[in-house]
């Protein structure tokens, strides 16, 4: 094939592309109501994903609100970042640390259950265009919060996007999801032994 | 099970987890030099992830660079966020949006190749702890590059860190890096008539 074939079959197919796109577009709606994302997964990029839509909204002079269920103790460099910006963002940590770093299951759901309480109200307000659960799915996944109590939560919002991290996130949350993101793990340095790093992994 | 044997047992099985955690860490090292990085797949959070750890680097007082190979028209809340922060970071947008906008195969290409040219000159300065090739997979999945040029660019680096997005990334590329996250798409807004959202998808 010429070159100017291939460039002409390039154009081709492009506008093709083009025009379904645009098919598409033209019926596409807003929500409701705000979005709910689940990012799972074994993978990387479940919370950090989260972290840059924060940056979009941001961008965009948009309210936030980050509930942490689970890593308390760590200082992370999204924390030391994000939480330059309190006029637009309030950042809640309220777990205790990785729960097998606690041992005490009973501290673990009441701090859960404090999270929840606290996104509820965040969600309630109607403050945020955006409110990230992080690694709420991990305690659900110990049975710290019940799935009906986490749904109720979501069945509260009005306009704001609620994005929910943490793996082997439950059905149900999936099925309430508008939209569910599997981070799945191909190649992981942990795996290589290299330990994780500052800037990139916290 | 009483409450008591509950927690014990939870207690038992977080201390095995805790040690075979610390017996893991104990082992592990730093990278020789900064890592390879590729988010790919067909769902989203490729390059928001991508962004989330640019928030992270820059809670370190970390400097980065971000070059932009496809996406160079929209105007995005990611954008908008980082270029506010000139001192540590750099962001380059190389492309001329989306390749179905354009149509024109030679334009394409020669956008790919500067990218690439700025890409290597960045990595070859050691000025960056990070640096973002955005949508890069989508250049080397249309043959705008090469995969061996894109090696040899990666091949530069020294304790520069570096995240390579876009769908379809090349299997040379997957087993130079150090980690590879394929988002895969379980259910997205886009397929339930939603159109994309500012500050969630842009």
């Amino acid at each position: 094939m010429t070159e100017a074939a291939q460039n002409a079959g390039h154009k081709a197919e492009m506008e093709k592309l083009q025009a379904a796109q645009r098919e598409k577009r033209r019926t596409l709606t807003d929500p409701e109501r705000g979005l709910v994302l689940v990012h799972t997964g074994d993978g990387k990029g479940k919370s950090t994903s989260a972290f840059g839509v924060i940056a979009r909204a941001l961008g965009w002079g948009q309210r936030v609100a980050v509930v942490q269920f689970i890593k308390g103790k760590w200082k992370t460099g999204e924390k030391q970042f994000f939480t330059r910006f309190p006029d637009l963002l309030e950042w809640h940590v309220m777990g205790d640390g990785f729960t097998w770093d606690t041992q005490d299951r009973d501290r673990d759901i009441a701090a859960a259950r404090a999270a929840l309480a606290k996104a509820r109200t965040l969600i309630e307000s109607g403050d945020f265009a955006l409110i990230v659960l992080d690694e709420i799915n991990i305690a659900l996944r110990y049975d710290y919060l019940s799935v009906t109590d986490v749904l109720a939560a979501l069945e509260a919002r009005a306009d704001t996007a609620v994005i929910l991290t943490g793996r082997d996130a439950k059905p149900e949350l999936m099925d309430a999801a508008d939209g569910v993101t599997e981070m799945r793990e191909v190649k992981h340095p942990f795996h290589a032994g290299i330990r994780a790093q500052q800037g990139i992994d916290f």
